[in-house]
């Protein structure tokens, strides 16, 4: 029972990747005897003390099973459905996520801000949530949200975070971090979970658990405390409350456990960047960016695509203009496959010259 | 790290229960190597297989990890914004689920039934499906939903289900089965899964198999290709399209091999009727109904209630009336469970005599 | 033009009459230059000044032209789309509407009351605010609405209102008035608005004009101002902001000038009491209940309802059962209908005996 | 009971004007005796009939009393929630009604155009409307909305609707025309009412009457018989199905009889051209584009708007650049209100020079 049978190294996606082994472990370890349906176990709870640990304050924590789950219950809880939430032109939750916020956020507007670069521009920002504000013609801009790292594998520093948050609350505005890949952040700015969300000024965290190892968990962290009260609600309605919550409570305290989080985000940004080692000495190959988390985006001869293609290394590549590929690597990923991959690369680029 | 410490057996809900074996071991299975994210791998290729021969036709399949998405779903793609589902009036649809069919269908009214007993009756039927059709002032009766087995335990022959969906199609409603605990109907039934789902014109089935030993995995079935269009376009939506599909798969994948589905609603099944058997010989206890599938509905003495309660037995009682128990069995109930549970309702009854 | 030829005199609804002269005669008035659209004209103004002091004291006041927005958008700012709003079992809201309130709020669920009765009785209402409150499995209720006059031609008294809203206070719910025909009660009650409505512990109403002499005008009066903040985005995002809303002021300016919407409603009212002692006399006629506002509901023999019919009279009489007739009079009904037709019932209940 | 009393002429909006002599004659013609509600009534048939003749084929009427209503029932009638509506950078739809579409269409999403000039380009639009299409991650693209005229007071030719139709047509995408001020576009082309719509593909179109003389009417125009069975019940349900609907259709009706409307579009678009040949020669002052309907976007020196603006006079200037204002004319703008207005730009500029 073996899929994609012509591929044999896959920089898809990091949601490609299967379970980490001590989260399988856990999803064992957890299933005896009864527990209380519906987050009325213990391991619920012991994640929540993990959470309250790793953040240093009190929080609000829901678990959900995807991605966007936890975006849209976040940005809805924050934004009236005659709401606007600014985002990255290039945000997941603008482009793939089927519309999911404007249907949890009954009709709420996501608007992508005019930021040039891979990261939100505050003095931008600052005019665009000012557009229309009190104007009952239009959508009200009162959210604003960041993906961190980002789509295009860039990180927000704390003071970047800080410096959004300020023009958030000038302007009455709540700030959201859609945090996939929130571990691969952390790792890159070897700073404290606590410095770049709350204390930077931050909301309400999605902290993705999935794409880094686990084999479907998410959570929400809730900062502010007016955004508690609806969320078991919206989180219900959506059919988003699992019954045997304890498997996705134990998924998570895997995942937190003896910094599992970090070492499998550490292994995966560094193969990232031993991948963008490696392709800066192929010919007319070029890095788009600096290599920060897990994600590079990669301008390539347009052949050399469709030769990596055949030869069985899978990603995509189309959505992005000519050429332009994008490699994700992931906790799973191996020196050895990030060696091949470089290799082939220059091995096709001197057949080519 | 155990929940509900002054608890030692519970027939609280079969939600309770963890996983079974050979469904961990499946996801144990299928964590090797790389696998095209979204549904796009082998494992769910393979539960559609699974699931045409079950059904003896082809069908449409989608996997989610809640009952209450699966339900909303359905019924969010059978009805418009402005139209009604009738059901029955302790149907889970109408109480359990925070309103969420109404949220996924936009508005869509839930309407009880005024049959009596513990089934929806084809002639109230044809007259609340008649209310307000084709008047702009009232909200449109444009389908139905029953479950099965029922809330109350009880289970719809197929001619039941073949009355009731007749009533349907004469008044142009689909008809939505919320098969939360399927197996334990079939298997109660000893019919095909053919025979009490499309072949009794049914359109739609909630397929479930969560309470029966798996993790978080239900499946819609659709029967009627008219509803197959919007339906991945409202799980995505919903947040409910699961990165790491194979692993929702492999649940399924396990459930219905080799039967093991059948093999667990047969225990549970019998194990409610050994409860029942049992209580019989209680002085004071009354069954409400004959057991048919894992689910009894019990008149106990209220002090017994207390008594069982403080003995460390847990269960629901206070939704139903005074001194009405809830008893749910699972494939993880054992003869001994059942005997203790008996022998201490004997022994309360004689200290109480 | 005239539309309806073979019926000479209609007690099918207060819809059904056209505008009263002082309306038409403002709607000319206020066409002479140019105004702020959108209500930043001065009738608009004028207008709030006069709903200030006909309830003697600040509210907040929005127009809209149907009683079907003015009542959803009601229900929608004070309710959650989890929440619940309990209505008596013939609310207009619950079945007259094509399920607007559901719409306007987000998937807000109605729930008839057990109330025996045309009114609520705050005891059962008591019991049913309760249910599933605090429960994230169930929708929350947060909400009551009552009709005054009623559906079926009661009121409220002062003393029931207040009863009503002690009981959504002591559970943490809101009350709303559909007050399509509240001069009606008004004018029954010989009360001051003030007095049965905030004075009473009333949160919001709509006010209505249409059925009571204005071409198409209502006003949402809102004593609670929590409930203001999102009202006139809710009104323009359902396209209820009228551009040209000088005219909309203007008819309920000339509808409040002069009492003209007292005058208006204490004729229909007298109107209905002469039906009702004119069909007192006539053999086989009996009233469901005595003739408070300007709805009664009759019991004919059937074979009567359908000579009316055949001689030019018209009304409803098909939802209430066999024989059930409702008859509507309006500031346009006069005596001579009045006594037309219960002159008709005499003669064809002489021609029957 | 003026309003604004500082101003004495205003090129605002249209909207300002008040209602045509013929319009509020109408009103009062249809006041006699009783009329079915709900559209029930003689006049509604006569406007549909009326329609009919105009468009020279059997079309779907539903009148309503704001422009926001009529688009947003068409774009919700022609877009699945999941959909996407592409439209002008620039439209009504997209800025000016509070996100109404998306409230009315359960969250679907209007997508700016990246067409450049004040019309949508085919060509860019064919490759927006591939954009994610099929993806089940994106929203899909499934309708167009263009204005007419546009908001920059522009028109589409007929065989500019048509190549956009096609592109539609070629993609499965349904074409919605915002024809708020149809009757300028009209008179602007000198086509037919047929030609410029269903004759050129479009599948609905708001035809506007309010802006053009009446107090608050609206006709959606159904051409594609699919749309059809769902407005009667989203109207109802938005409260958008007036109880005295004979007093819109006798607006209407008094707007198209005598081909008034086209009467007042020609009088409005001859009050902007003398307005622009007058501008051209005030030197400082540029019109952005020529005059093609009634609205004229115009660039002044930043003090002539000032001063303008202390002259009484009054117009829009804030929302499109430094400098920029938008004039509107009306069937109410007199030949003296466009000199005085000409002459006091001639004055404020020799004053400057």
């Amino acid at each position: 029972l073996r899929d994609d049978s012509s591929i044999h190294t896959s920089f898809r996606s990091d949601n490609d990747a299967g379970m980490a082994p001590p989260i399988l472990a856990a999803l064992s370890a957890c299933n005896e005897g009864a527990a209380r349906a519906y987050g009325g176990d213990a391991w619920t709870r012991r994640v929540e003390a993990q959470f309250e640990q790793i953040f240093e304050r009190k929080v609000g924590v829901l678990l959900v099973t995807t991605g966007t789950a936890a975006n849209s219950l976040a940005l809805a809880a924050m934004t009236p459905p005659w709401g606007s939430v600014i985002c990255h032109r290039l945000a997941h939750v603008l482009h793939d996520e089927c519309g999911a916020p404007a249907f949890f956020g009954d009709g709420l507007k996501l608007v992508p801000s005019a930021s040039q670069g891979s990261k939100l521009d505050p003095v931008q920002l600052q005019s665009e949530l000012r557009h229309g504000a009190g104007d009952v013609h239009s959508v009200q801009p009162t959210g604003v949200s960041i993906s961190q790292s980002t789509e295009e594998g860039q990180v927000y520093e704390c003071t970047e975070v800080a410096a959004i948050s300020q023009v958030c609350r000038d302007n009455n505005a709540l700030l959201h971090m859609d945090g996939a890949r929130f571990a691969n952040a952390v790792v890159a700015l070897q700073c404290s979970p606590a410095d770049i969300t709350w204390r930077a000024g931050l909301d309400v965290l999605s902290f993705g658990a999935t794409k880094n190892g686990a084999m479907g968990a998410e959570a929400l962290i809730v900062f502010n405390d007016k955004l508690q009260e609806t969320l078991p609600f919206r989180r219900k309605r959506a059919g988003h409350l699992m019954s045997k919550m304890r498997f996705i409570a134990a998924q998570m305290h895997a995942y937190l456990e003896n910094e599992l989080w970090l070492a499998n985000a550490r292994h995966a940004n560094a193969m990232a960047q031993d991948m963008a080692r490696g392709l800066a000495t192929v010919p007319g190959v070029r890095l788009a960016a600096p290599a920060r988390s897990n994600i590079l985006f990669v301008q390539f001869p347009a052949s050399m695509i469709v030769a990596l293609h055949a030869q069985g290394f899978d990603f995509y590549h189309e959505r992005w203009g000519e050429g332009v590929a994008r490699l994700v690597t992931s906790f799973r990923t191996t020196e050895a496959m990030v060696e091949a991959f470089v290799s082939a690369c220059q091995q096709i680029a001197r057949a080519n010259a």
